[in-house]
């Protein structure tokens, strides 16, 4: 079955963001930030807590050493501190939840490194290179996309050993005809009604096809859905697809 | 045999502190900075592959987040802060250490939070249970003192498995009569000559003793002795004491 | 008449923090974050941007450089750490509101560097010379309390030229028989219900009196009160704080 | 005459960068880093305070609010985000300045900032806004380069009151035939001979051209020469420039 996966334990000392409490209980994965680009160690063990409690996945959520920018805006990082900055993000977590008996399963960037990952090549061997480097297997999560097979290929090239390629997509967010995202600022990028919203993880889940902004079909293989906790209106969507996905009982 | 450890891994980006390269050969124990009080995830690194490269014991050295002031000052953290604090510390430089195929065996809290640990309890347990809590087997190392008994104790409770006490003593620091370290703005307080150092390491090694700043003699059992590694006086005064310690050949 | 002072200002980055908006048209005084426990440079500007659109009168609130612990936390700063850090948050606040056609007109220390200020003399006299070295005349934000005469003894005493002293009492906080604030994790320490702030925040205005928690009245000189805008409870009570000062129409 | 300018202050906390005391009474104008790619409180007011002693004049170096990457990593800040960021840093300087009896002349962005600015309109304009809605009349220094035209022309435009141009040549870099400084990793890009620093120093101070990595010499207009304090080549190359400029006695 599809997953779903979320971006949780953004918040920063006094500074509280997203819904954690609620949304931990209807998803699959919760993408943790790791202290550079939001969370502290206090948060940190919290949110891996709140995760081990409710039998979620935990992800590894490494972004840009930028807290004031949240890990949002490219940063001229080499591939050597991108490898150790992700390196170290995924150390932390990791320890961290195995001294509560947990375990890190896979890793998910954040933002602009993300963003860099799938666009520039030093950077995302880079990240390949940490991820395998880790002692425990762990999974990468990418962008579902038509690109699909060069990541593949990228890593079965036995350079990454222990490393593991995942794939996501989006119920609220446009695709192009050739398998890309809309960009944000184009309009009718971002879903608003719930039923749009419900209706695309429906065709994502069940055929592994979305339909895009021109009204074409085109196929679409993702192992799981970022959904979002920042809000209210969110967490509606994610009960919706949630309830979808298991179907009538 | 008396061990040598020595903070490194201290710089910060663009800063360098520490002639790394040059004391690394000479000692046992490296205290490594864990991106909190110094350090960032290149240096961490860099410096973990340099203890690796020269068979250096691996100590996580964390501290408090505090890099403006190089966890010098005492800060108001609740235990809880602690905990969470010196465990995503030890698990960032474990899981990078451990990445490059070695391992952290100790560790060492840093400036004030080392002071905190030594006067109060609720930080010193804190601190006993983010090393016990920590998956592998970890000493903790404290300053060697009339003390050690109370601690010892404290650890024996059995509430912190995993968790062994190491004790450091000074080569360069004069001891009051009741064992404890004369304060540093007291006249005497720290040795300046090369053969005062050398001799105060002797007796340390050789007799579990030293000589204390009004010349009686007391007992000082301890398993490692803390060096510097800041300047040439103190490279000099590192060397003195390795050959001091392996004797005539 | 008794003038009403907040904190704002105080999101950093993409965190948000306070009903600023909602705040700012019912205050006479914003206390704004320079950046070191809070803000950033973009939330600077808007905050003096938008007490300057209300008319409210601009106070430099500096706090330790802490982000994570929000400048809450104690920490160790020597007198000249705290003259240069309070001199410099005052300058960025300063200059920024000068660039926008506005003005710095007071300084109200925040959190643990407040506390430190109230009990600590070198402390607080490294604030008085940062407050004072500044070119423009700028008040002091203190707790009204009795030990008023001794800090204005202090500052009388001519080492401090442009400096002037202002008081602040609370509306929704208890007081003791000494004149000095309940500790928070006393019972009824915090007014919960709006009659009794309001009716303590009258008391102080028109009489310059506060009932204790024993039930007696005591002298309390203020020229300010300091109030919350965190969430919709807090800003009900400046509403009705406001109404209750403005009297009938 | 020719002035020279050179990066000061750039010391964190307990990390010491560069020769400060040595070099400020060798130069014209100190630019002096404002605490967000370097520096803090204290390091600002020490630096202030050494400048003002030498009769130097003070400059405001803002950079990115990146100390790990010291401000030389590009980061994809808003235009409003650089108005806001340079704003802030020009304040703080200038008003610790003040208190001090000092004033700021004048605003050198750092590294990655700098070189967005030459390269980048909004940055470029987001820097002349800042430094124009400065109270109190500031240069800002560029590039000596064929564009400064094109700069002059901006500027002229009569949106930035206050504000004028200064122009920066280098001693130690070779320059292409176009004007512009040959990159970093070009063979012979940094002149390593004292002889040839001087010597492009004294032919930029005299007749205001520079001859070129191929032989070529063509006019470079600069009004001041940017010089190093990192260590005693540098000090020397410094030395030795000061000594031809003031010519002989």
């Amino acid at each position: 079955m599809l997953k779903l996966n979320c971006d949780l334990g953004e918040s920063f000392g006094a500074w509280s963001m997203g819904l954690d409490a609620d949304i931990m209980p209807l998803i699959d994965q919760a993408n943790i930030a790791c202290g550079m680009h939001a969370s502290d160690p206090d948060t940190l063990l919290r949110t891996v807590r709140l995760a081990q409690q409710h039998g979620v996945e935990i992800g590894a959520h490494p972004g840009y050493p930028d807290k004031q920018g949240f890990g949002r805006r490219p940063m001229g990082l080499s591939a050597d501190q991108v490898y150790a900055t992700v390196l170290y993000q995924i150390a932390a977590i990791a320890g961290v939840a195995q001294a509560q008996g947990a375990q890190v399963g896979y890793v998910k960037p954040h933002g602009a490194l993300y963003h860099a990952m799938m666009n520039d090549e030093p950077t995302r061997r880079a990240i390949y290179q940490a991820v395998s480097d880790y002692p425990t297997p762990l999974a990468l999560v990418m962008l579902a996309n038509p690109n699909r097979t060069h990541f593949i290929d990228e890593v079965a090239s036995g350079d990454y050993p222990g490393l593991t390629l995942r794939f996501e997509a989006f119920a609220d967010r446009a695709y192009a005809d050739n398998g890309q995202l809309l960009a944000r600022d184009q309009p009718g990028a971002v879903h608003q009604h719930l039923d749009a919203i419900v209706a695309q993880a429906k065709t994502i889940a069940e055929q592994q096809q979305v339909t895009t902004a021109t009204g074409n079909t085109i196929a679409l293989a993702a192992d799981t859905l970022c959904v979002h906790g920042d809000n209210q209106a969110a967490l509606a969507a994610v009960k919706a697809i949630r309830h979808m996905l298991q179907g009538p009982s």
